[in-house]
């Protein structure tokens, strides 16, 4: 069976995305980057593009999940609300496609990956890598396509915790 | 000239909307409510049902502006994240209409309102009944029609200050 993955890393400055694609023990990779949002453009056009995008990848490749990061800190609580206003659009696209939306924590997402819960994030990128047999160098890529292969050795077990994202 | 003004006051709980349109000195309340969201919806759900009320309300009424609360302060990281997740989509409704943004501070909104800065909830609520000559029993409502007349008497003197949103 062919399951089609999308993981979403959010920022304010730049958002990742990357969407695999499982067949028993095999993982493709689909289509990834990160989507940059230009200084210029007003909060409302910037959310505009991250939505529009992400509307686009889910119309082309019907993912059967989105994966995130669950966000238990943040700096302040502006840039909590900053990245929760990104978070939302993320999390909006989902809901608009009826698709489920599933949180792992980084601590989650780095023992999936890396085997190792403090790994750094350089760390992650190069496993992902290696996973995929390609070669990135931007993180919110790195951590959007890990997002979305810690989903699937999550889920290929169902009874490792697997939770829908909570309120 | 008849200006449509929306007026949305976004919360994790409820979302309250409110629509005024003003022909020089006259002011017509136009539509108002709050977005309940059913405790069983997933959180995608909940945004998505905020998103499409409000796509909805845009497209009826085609408002020249929208007007939200400036955020500067949450009791805590988490709940400045999920009332960010419903702002970015209170922003992206208004991106997608190409509709400008602007942010008004609680001490800017008692004042154009009410007269007085640290006015209260109440107060605030008894003045918009006034204006409009309706009676509201929901402070979300209250809050968004009071953004709408707020941006409405700030940005009928264009030396005042109205700024687009911010990033």
């Amino acid at each position: 069976m062919n399951r089609i993955i999308l993981g979403v890393d959010p920022g304010s400055r730049a958002t990742g995305y990357g969407l695999i694609a499982a067949t028993g023990e095999s993982l493709l990779h689909l289509e990834s980057g990160f989507i940059a949002l230009p200084a210029q453009l007003s909060h409302s056009q910037r959310l505009a593009r991250i939505y529009q995008r992400l509307e686009s990848l889910i119309s082309r490749y019907n993912p059967e999940a989105l994966a995130v990061e669950a966000v238990f800190l943040a700096h302040n609580v502006q840039s909590a609300l900053k990245l929760g206003q990104v978070r939302g659009v993320v999390l909006l696209a989902a809901g608009q496609a009826d698709i489920p939306v599933f949180e792992y924590s980084p601590l989650t997402l780095k023992k999936a990956i890396v085997g190792y819960g403090q790994a750094t994030k350089t760390q992650v990128l190069l496993m992902v890598e290696n996973l995929l047999g390609l070669t990135l160098n931007n993180h919110n890529t790195a951590d959007a396509l890990a997002l979305s292969l810690c989903h699937h050795f999550h889920s290929r077990w169902p009874q490792r915790s697997v939770s829908p994202a909570a309120i």
